[in-house]
């Protein structure tokens, strides 16, 4: 293939994850290899807003070598951003993209940059400006439709696996016997439901799993703590930052309704602490909770080999694809297997991607919605990349 | 040495940590060594709670190489109490020895078990049972005397200070630029105190440090947080669990005095979440908490080495020195050298041991009192066991 023209720029958006990077080097290293030397690659720094702003990282322009780094470092290299565009910003920024001779524009990101990416894409087909536009799917949540899994899922959820065993063996040992981990995801349950794979006994923590896919009364919550700690003596749950009580009401600002400061002003406070203090009053047993937050998608310890890998490789795809001509997709990840696992990529229209969240199935959560189904594990196993450190025990 | 003859026990009291049975498997492996064959080798369950119920651990009857692993396994692998003897439990306890013809108690734990071995050596004393008790310290606090650090402190350090490392990447890139971290540690500010090595240029995270030997008020805190994100744009705040205002209040307790749920009922609630609550409020910034909690001192990938060896070294030299006839005294560890790290282990009475904190000392607290001096560096950098995760940033 001759070398292309026109100017390149990639960016990030929404929150980052330990592997966002690996997919920016896959499509950046793509870039410099299919562009000549008198195109620009650039980054907008801050997601979509540096695009507005005109504010440019010459990606060209870095240390040798840096890319090695910057692929395995965790958090968003070009900065984020949450913005959504209005028609003015839309108009605006293919005006800027035409303005530097900019053809290729790819966006990083969750739904919301999906979006983006697909409205990009139409504006510029309004204003005649010949320009293409693709998306790479990242996030956490893994709530994208379409693609087997998000990079960044993968190693979120090894890290919340691994943390429930560590939690476990300490909380397994303690006279303070319960805990409540506070797990990241908002609306989808994919995160907290991957904490199972710290389970290899039926004993092991997490004894009780909650995901924003069930809602969730405090009552039945307090009856199902209550029935573990009757029956072994100790608890770990695991519940997603969002789980919702059946009016939709998130649960922390359920139980905390009337709750106010000194000063009357409403503390809505986060779940896991607002459960551990009912147990404490309900039960007059110790609860502790545990809420590692971004700490968890932003640690290089627990990095997915598989998430990595195919971070990279989904990034390099949409970077292949845009080049040979292709405009308005969302770069996909396909399982072809499992054992060994294998990935392929594919394409789909942006519209078939933004704004659809894609919500843990109904069949992996069990019947009383208060744990997750062994079938879970054949889905997940395989992207966390590895087998978590289980501990041994003394016999007694 | 001769065999000695003499059953032996062995307790584990209060938190664990990630290395606490590298100095059970230290003293244990000692013990097979030195005691004849006929001597048992017991662990009690639960801490003292399992000399009292008699609820004994057979060690010697364990799978065979279960100690290599034992000892890199975190949490308390006999088990834990938070137990304060009374007099009648002591005497008890002592009761327990004669009856299984204990000759040997060696307690790993923190200030209140220090107490315990001391006092339990002084009950037999008065009931004239010839019996040998001593300490090893173990605890993430690193508020035990004598000693240079306490097993558990270094890897509590390192998992806070990668943390500090990973947050900041995150935080940086973010359109919600302030996180306050919560950091173990009650009344002592060393744990915290070692976030100040995740900062290599100045503009790096944390921004700002307040440990529980410097009293703050809320106002004082938001004064600081202001300044800094008006001077840089974002702020991680790293913060002690129990840091108290003027009054020797909780600063969690003291902002939400008044706060009430909806039944009217106190809610305590986290010194984090409650600062970033407050945030919010008062200068309409997004800020987040974020609390990794017993997952810092229970996750085995952020195990120090150093941290490790010395564990299992002050175990070994607990049980070598009790079998050559010594009583009374907490194992301890002397720093030889920084370059290269060495250390030697050594004996101090219990009584100088038990019951007495040792806090931060006044020189590594910044005169603002919210950050932690340069000179701290050398006496913790050493501690953690080989360098941090730093991260690559792309030039702009």
């Amino acid at each position: 293939m001759d070398s292309l023209k026109g100017n390149f720029i990639i960016a990030q958006g929404g929150g980052p994850t330990a592997v966002i990077n690996a997919s920016l080097t896959g499509a950046v290293v793509e870039a410099f290899d299919k562009l000549d030397r008198s195109s620009q690659v650039w980054g907008a720094k801050d997601g979509i807003t540096g695009l507005l702003n005109e504010a440019f990282i010459d990606l060209r322009n870095q240390p040798d070598g840096i890319w090695d780094k910057i692929r395995i470092t965790p958090a968003a290299a070009l900065g984020s951003c949450r913005k959504k565009l209005t028609e003015e910003d839309l108009t605006h920024a293919v005006e800027i993209c035409r303005k530097y001779d900019i053809r290729y524009f790819i966006y990083i990101g969750g739904n919301d940059s999906m979006d983006t990416a697909n409205k990009m894409s139409k504006t510029a087909q309004e204003m005649h400006y010949e320009m293409y536009a693709a998306g790479i799917p990242k996030t956490i949540d893994n709530d994208l439709p379409e693609t087997d899994f998000c990079p960044g899922y993968g190693s979120c959820a090894r890290y919340f696996a691994q943390a429930t065993i560590d939690l476990g063996a300490d909380i397994r040992a303690l006279p303070t016997p319960i805990s409540v981990m506070e797990v990241l995801g908002r609306n989808a349950g994919w995160v907290t439901a991957a904490t199972m794979l710290a389970r290899k006994k039926p004993d092991d923590a997490p004894h009780l799993i909650y995901v924003p896919e069930a809602p969730l009364s405090i009552e039945k919550f307090l009856y199902d703590v209550k029935e573990v700690y009757d029956r072994r003596g100790w608890v770990v749950v695991t519940i997603s930052e969002g789980v919702c009580d059946e009016h939709g009401e998130s649960l922390a600002a359920s139980i905390g309704k009337a709750a106010v400061d000194g000063f009357g002003h409403a503390l809505p406070g986060d779940v896991a602490p607002t459960l551990a203090q009912t147990i404490n009053r309900e039960f007059g047993l110790r609860a502790r909770s545990e809420k590692p937050g971004l700490v968890a998608r932003a640690s290089s310890h627990h990095v997915s080999s598989v998430d990595r890998e195919a971070a990279e490789g989904v990034g390099r795809f949409a970077a292949q694809h845009i080049f040979t001509g292709n405009t308005d997709f969302m770069a996909a990840i396909k399982r072809e297997s499992n054992q060994p696992f294998k990935v392929s990529y594919f394409a789909v229209p942006l519209e078939k991607a933004a704004n659809i969240e894609r919500l843990l199935p109904r069949k992996y959560i069990n019947k009383d919605k208060n744990n997750i189904t062994d079938s879970f594990r054949k889905y997940v196993e395989p992207l966390i990349g590895g087998p978590l450190r289980h501990y041994t025990r003394l016999n007694y």
